[in-house]
């Protein structure tokens, strides 16, 4: 079953207080490599058949009119998976 | 600037009502595409310089160790992407 991937992060002038905090705990675990850290959300949206445009269309607008908040946040993709694929990159 | 992309969802079996929620609103705005929504975590970890192998394979640490929580949770992804490509994303 193919899945719409939304990605929704904060716009980059907001403050992201979760982003900021994993940045200040992340050096106290060793991890040093990375100079900043926002957090977002991912929504997977099932699809039963086939994606056409017009139900990507329809993703898109869900996304920016009900998955984000356009105040303060971003619609950063909006993209088709196959199940299997996640599943995969999830098991490796 | 790269970007490493961790994305984190919560596991199959695990009940997820924020995606449930989501799930009930969405037909009642008109949209009845989707069958099932399940809501997760994007971070966005920001590197200086190039992204190596080894700083990838730390971010992977991270990722498992920190930006997840293994019970409930699986890491489905991690990649580099370009920090333009994010920003053209966002206003396409």
């Amino acid at each position: 079953m193919p899945i719409i991937v939304v990605d929704v992060m904060p716009k980059p002038e907001i403050l992201d207080p979760q982003g900021k905090a994993i940045n200040g705990a992340l050096p106290r675990l060793g991890f040093t490599e990375f100079s900043q850290v926002r957090q977002g959300k991912r929504f997977e949206l099932s699809v039963e058949g086939e994606v056409t445009e017009q139900i990507l269309d329809q993703a898109r607008k869900a996304a920016e009119e009900m998955l984000s908040n356009p105040v303060i946040e971003d619609v950063v993709n909006v993209a088709v998976i196959d199940e299997s694929e996640t599943n995969d990159e999830a098991h490796a």
